[in-house]
């Protein structure tokens, strides 16, 4: 089997870790498998980098910014093949720029366009483990790049996708993907198997086990993942393509996020292009809007509702002031306070009814729902975020997805 | 003009003095000059990196290690790049295989083979600063190499004869090359020129302003050396072809060196072969001999002696004792107690009596010469190591080699 193994920043904070790595590593080339890792950088030591750069420059260029947080993962890269070499494991590390991994120009957020396993097949071939640093890349101009934030989750699964392996393995610090939220949920259960699709509604929706951006390239290119745990044996979560999976669940997770804020923008005049007008400085100023909310209008003039980045909000607000006006709005109004809970289940499709229970819990808990959105395997409310744990707590038990799940031989 | 600036660890050893680096740089530029910047790690960042990879193997790879410390440089030249764009003045950082610098695969030790310019060339062009990672290059097989220590400066005069640069600055935290250690002498004279062969005379008996490779590397490529200080702006020294010198001293410089040990292999039958058999089981160690010392033999019978780093006698001791057997000698000794008194000038070519000149100054302090090697430009002495001190002040005093260098304008 050909496997790739990614390591996150906690995995390999030190070098005691990165030893604990080594040795993982290694009875995995002890069961006879071909083994590529992709290596974050030491915990902290990108915010580390990044601080430096800020004392330098006010600011910071990407692309010497870029050159400097990618040494975080060479420095990774380099200390897991020593620790290998000195278990007697052969091993060799490999830069963005030696692999090759080709992407644009994008500093910060490049996007991978192409790349060569030539290296890594030699390198394999010669028995050894290839250890590559994660979240960077090259230009065609030769400059390094990296992918963004979670960009080395990406790395791997691209290189899973580039070599055909087996599968790719995301080692972190929480062993699997979960029913809910374990420090919310006491009796949450790990999910033996997940959908792409509902891995992807669950990272998007606020569970930080898997950049999201990594396991659509995944869904995109048939690449299976399985989460677990760099510190226990154990087997983690499965993601993989619906119709692979044994069993469906109605419902297979529950996520929440207290991390946006709402805004809504009152009795906008209903006419062609007013969205775009509203959306387009606020993209053009880069901010990310989360789920954009609109009713049918009343007397031609509609309510316009949608999430941010809490974060954001400062910079929004004078933003979407000056454009309040200009599409001839009445007010607007902004709400840090508030909660998403998102309910994703695969089984919800063939199942009618999942969207009137999980209301029915929320209003049997006295909870309200201040607006809804759904996809054909999602429900999503936003409520007060003091609800938040309660609204988690209370759906999870009207499902019943609590419970231990067995586990396999790790 | 093109000037090829080398910056060392101390200065450029946190984020204020890489700014105060930057302004430096950027009057050079004001003052209309295009310019090539070759940096050093942050001071003491190399030791770090090696720590880690002693933490992570017991014999770390050679490749691994260079892939790991060259991470140092590379920090150094993106926040370099940061802090001259934030003065305003336009710059492009370059790692050695984006130069790009080829080497040899010898891992910590490698030897440049080629350099390309065209990418300097064009953002020299383009009106910016090319700021270039020092002490590493690239492999046929694209591993990351390193020049070994000093290998900084090596990159820096390597680059200014790729170039063919006017003039290669090294700076560094004293501000120049001394007539003497001004820690000792304290009217020691700074040089305002030294030619090649003295600076490599110099650099090889312990003064440390430049690493001996680098002035080879500049004198076989005819690239104007000029060491001076980060912190100040005095005109510092030099180094250039002693034809092109305005003035030519009997006597430039005086270096001592109290790191060596002396070994003796007594009563050593002197046949043909014998000298071979003693020094190659040490060149295969990887122990670097300093000088040879061997007189005309007595009956048959010779005794010799060399200089070796102290902290490599441990390691040296077995080896020496099996071959003194192996070549029929009588005994060795060893002594760590020594120091080399070493007197440059190239004018002693022309000026007969120095060597009897120092010999005096020596026996006038009641300093005993142990042993004694000369070139043409130098003559040295194993004295005690608890008189150097006191060697270097009376021949500094006798040749009247003191006092204030009149400055240049900065």
């Amino acid at each position: 089997m050909l496997v790739v193994q990614k390591y996150g920043g906690t995995s390999v904070a030190d070098v005691d870790r990165i030893r604990n790595v080594a040795d993982r590593i290694g009875r995995t080339r002890a069961a006879g498998h071909d083994v590529v890792v992709v290596v974050s950088a030491m915990a902290g030591e990108t915010n580390r980098l990044l601080a430096l750069a800020k004392a330098a420059a006010r600011t910071p260029d990407d692309r010497e910014s870029d050159a400097l947080v990618a040494t975080g993962e060479q420095v990774t890269a380099a200390l897991t093949a020593l620790a290998l070499q000195d278990t007697g494991v052969a091993a060799r590390s490999f830069l963005g720029h030696q692999v090759r991994i080709e992407t644009d120009s994008a500093h910060g957020k490049a996007r991978i366009t192409r790349i060569d396993i030539e290296r890594l097949r030699d390198a394999l071939g010669g028995g050894a483990v290839a250890v590559v640093a994660g979240f960077q890349g090259v230009d065609g101009q030769g400059s390094i790049t990296t992918l963004g934030r979670g960009g080395s989750d990406t790395s791997a699964v691209a290189l899973a996708a580039a070599l055909g392996a087996d599968v790719c393995e995301i080692y972190t610090d929480v062993d699997g993907v979960y029913s809910a939220d374990p420090r919310i949920v006491a009796d949450a259960r790990k999910l033996r198997e997940v959908s792409f699709e509902e891995m992807l509604e669950l990272a998007a929706s606020g569970a930080r086990v898997l950049a999201l951006r990594a396991v659509e390239y995944a869904r995109n290119h048939g690449v299976k993942l399985h989460v677990r745990s760099s510190f226990k044996l154990d087997e983690g979560t499965s993601v993989m393509k619906e119709e692979e999976m044994l069993e469906q669940a109605i419902i297979s997770g529950i996520a929440h996020d207290t991390s946006e804020a709402r805004v809504t923008i009152h009795k906008v005049p209903d006419r062609p292009g007013v969205a775009a007008r509203t959306f387009r400085p606020l993209a053009d100023a880069g901010i990310n809007i989360g789920e954009i909310f609109q009713n049918t209008s009343t007397a031609g003039l509609a309510d316009i509702s949608f999430t941010l980045p809490e974060n954001e909000l400062d910079r929004a607000e004078p933003i979407i002031d000056a454009f309040s006006r200009e599409i001839g709005a009445e007010a607007f109004d902004c709400d840090r306070e508030i909660a998403k809970v998102t309910v994703v289940g695969a089984g919800m499709k063939s199942n009618p009814g999942v969207a009137a229970a999980i209301f029915e819990a929320l209003a049997d808990a006295g909870i309200n729902i201040e607006m809804i959105s759904t996809s054909s395997i999602r429900v999503s409310g936003v409520i007060r975020a003091t609800d938040a744990k309660r609204a988690v707590q209370v759906v999870h038990r009207r499902f019943g997805l609590g419970g231990e799940v067995l586990e396999g031989e790790g």
